[in-house]
């Protein structure tokens, strides 16, 4: 990838991530890059496929930050989901509850009215759904957890549940909806 | 409430769930509603206080409809948090998974730029954790769960947890979250 054609999907992210897509301008991006007016469709087809790339780019920032612990194989597989929630209490605090969950805004925003957006969005969510999965996969097999827990439906329910912990701790300005989600994945769900 | 002020807000609710607060136009509203433009500002003081309106149109459907069975006291406190899930479903499949929660996509709409909404919102999400807190402590009353469960950390979790459902089951256009979500409230969490 160009530095370019990078520089303009890491600015648009940011802007994406705390005005949505629709109220972020091609305009106050390219200036912000300092990049011509016109090159922009050099670099992308249409705002659609920019939007599209963005989404990659919020996937390799979870990856490297919020999410990074999640493929810490130094950790055991409950230690990797512990310090998953607790990295997202940390990011959270951060940012002062501003901005919560970027691929859950643009879901919300997008997922009605953009088919392709929709698809993308799904496919994000099943990528972090996958790595709570091996997480919970590797607890089974060092017998961290009991293997009378079914890890598929429990995957699943953690990131979904993490998803609407983000979305009542930026409404409350507060981590207790976090902090809630810990104390049932290690007392209940995971029990 | 006058006829015309209550139209203008049940329109615009629609609208404001459909296409969000700010895509929302005052314009296609009066017209729609075949209110002359001018008197608007006889209704409402502003587009603002007209959306801290409609926050309580929101929470008028919410006990009307999907959250109904919550208050129905012919029904025993698990009954009724049952009701709650599976009416969920019914109402997301009824509508193709559009939509959404209209509290939940105005939270993350507006709780970033507007202290006002956000107050109103994080005030929306207390009043339903609150009836799920009544359906436990009946529930706990009754006997039909054990008295050692912390029904307050509980009710917070599980609609914590309904939010992010939906929010996935819209991404998906699939019921699997809120059915991952009912196996886990009632294998797991309230057990």
């Amino acid at each position: 990838m160009t530095d370019t054609k990078n520089k303009l999907l890491q600015i648009g992210a940011k802007y994406v991530h705390l005005k949505g897509f629709n109220h972020t301008g091609l305009q106050e991006i390219l200036k912000k890059a300092n990049v011509p007016k016109g090159s922009f469709y050099f670099y992308f087809k249409s705002k659609e496929e920019f939007g599209l790339e963005i989404i990659d780019v919020f996937m390799t920032f979870f990856e490297k930050s919020i999410g990074y612990s999640l493929s810490d194989k130094s950790l055991s597989g409950l230690q990797r989901i512990k310090a998953f929630i607790i990295t997202t209490i940390g990011i959270l605090n951060d940012n002062d509850f501003v901005g919560g969950c970027p691929i859950g805004n643009l879901s919300l925003e997008m997922g009605d009215i953009n088919e392709k957006f929709r698809l993308k969005i799904s496919d994000a969510f099943s990528k972090i759904e996958e790595k709570i999965f091996e997480c919970l996969k590797d607890a089974q097999s060092a017998q961290e957890i009991s293997q009378s827990i079914d890890i598929k439906t429990s995957a699943a329910f953690i990131i979904n549940s993490w998803e609407g912990a983000i979305v009542r701790a930026k409404a409350e300005k507060s981590n207790k909806p976090l902090k809630a989600l810990e104390e049932m994945i290690f007392s209940k769900i995971l029990v």
